[in-house]
């Protein structure tokens, strides 16, 4: 029910019209019963201080921010978190009386989409697909995740290495590798480390049929693989993985916890959602893609 | 339902913490399925032309505008409607992208109100107090309702001689003359009069004991008597007159009315609502002023 006390949300980027965040944060709303409503923002790169004007002198509560204003952003809010300081990147713009703050919330997201499987990371081998923003959000969080090293696997040798050297001296980790992904070594790479995590939107709708790793002989039951791609809910490359044991876990539960936790920060509450709850979100989201499982 | 194509709409103005607006809108968007939400934002005439560029900027679908913004908006619009650059306000911005128009749904809003009773209007002489905004849209729609004579009573004579210009200069009506409150010639312009229009807030909760008119003796079963205050639904004014044998409205139908055409406007259609549909929205907003009839 909107009255005059309904705070306003919305994700802005270009495009959005096919983001699910309004669908997702509209689930939300009902289920914390909280008094907001959610939309998207379609804007331009070049309406973006207007933007962030708009949200201080309206009185919205908060943005989401996607591509490709994520950096840009920062050059127009009051404050940063900590994170997003170090990431040089935001996703969650916080409103208070007219004080904008940016926060990050995609490594939270990754680190709670993990659930159980978190306790795995703690002194991990790790193979990372791709050196790009989404990449940035999951070194970080390999950081606070306190793997033992990280290897990430670009065809950018030059994008890896930068990522690489925040990661040494920003995130806290001690060793990060960095290779071109056209090497054979990739096989050797991938027997010797623990978790697998794909990064890049390579397998993702509607290119269902390509993988990061397109050979996946090296993969075997005892490797954990996360792709952050949610549609198709299993990409080929989780495809292969599981046929070779190992246990897979999609981008679908991270979208759903980088969403949570940038309510957490709107509206100052620990809220949290069950295990039926999220298969519940988890369903909308997949229904909402089209996806049947 | 909210997803990514949700149009947001808003009443800008300070306050606007008691808006009925977005419990009215609310209701319209479920009753017409609209793909779209309605928020209150409380914006300083400061930010008055940021926040008309944050409806740019974040694509909103449009904005109500009340007190104190409605003439001083006007700057920083792209367009106006006729009405509009008649009366010098507006209560209506539609949006498309980014071109901004002004328009005013008040003397709209109030013909719809009167229903059958428009009809008293042509060749009618009316009586109408006060000579601020809301006697500009009620005298503008006198005229074109076709009234025989206007009559305005007001306490600055000032104010109420300038509304008599702009309505025989602009409004086109005829015959125009203007009272001092404290003139005792008001019984006779009241017995001489078909209809009476308190366009003030004399009589609005919490002052409910107040009247216009403290003496209702030139009343008569005659007269239509219209209220523009909504809260109590049944002013002192009204009440007296009622008791007199008068037919009586309040300002809540012209409240109903003005934002179905704003939503006329700012979705292109022309919806309608049935004699039950309104009973509905009136028990509503009568439910979320306190109101007990």
């Amino acid at each position: 029910m909107i009255n005059s006390q309904t705070k306003i949300f919305a994700v802005i980027g270009q495009p959005v019209r096919h983001s699910l965040s309004p669908i997702l944060h509209d689930w939300f709303i009902k289920k914390f019963k909280l008094n907001a409503a959610y939309a998207a923002f379609e804007v331009d790169a070049g309406n973006l201080e207007q933007a962030v004007n708009g949200l201080r002198s309206l009185g919205l509560g908060g943005f989401n921010v996607t591509i490709p204003h994520k950096e840009s952003i920062l050059q127009f809010v009051d404050d940063t978190s900590d994170s997003v300081a170090l990431l040089g990147a935001a996703n969650t713009l916080k409103n208070k009386d007219g004080f904008v703050k940016a926060f990050g919330t995609d490594p939270f997201g990754f680190v709670e989409s993990l659930g159980e499987e978190a306790a795995r990371f703690n002194g991990a081998r790790v193979v990372v697909f791709g050196a790009g923003g989404s990449a940035k959000s999951i070194v970080y969080a390999l950081g606070k995740l306190q793997v033992h090293y990280v290897c990430i696997v670009n065809r950018s040798r030059a994008r890896a290495e930068s990522l690489a050297g925040a990661a040494l001296e920003k995130y806290g980790l001690h060793q990060v590798s960095v290779f071109d992904a056209s090497k054979n070594i990739l096989n050797d790479l991938v027997s010797e480390a623990d978790i697998l995590i794909n990064t890049t939107s390579v397998g993702m709708h509607p290119l269902i049929n390509e993988s990061i790793l397109p050979d996946s002989s090296a993969i075997s039951k005892k490797h954990f693989v996360y792709d952050l791609v949610y549609n198709p809910g299993l990409t080929k490359f989780l495809a292969d993985a599981r046929l070779r044991g190992a246990k897979v876990q999609s981008g679908l539960d991270m979208l759903i916890f980088q969403g949570l936790e940038s309510v957490r920060i709107w509206h100052g509450e620990h809220f949290e959602i069950g295990k039926d709850e999220l298969k519940e979100i988890r369903k909308i989201l997949k229904t909402e893609l089209g996806i049947n499982e």
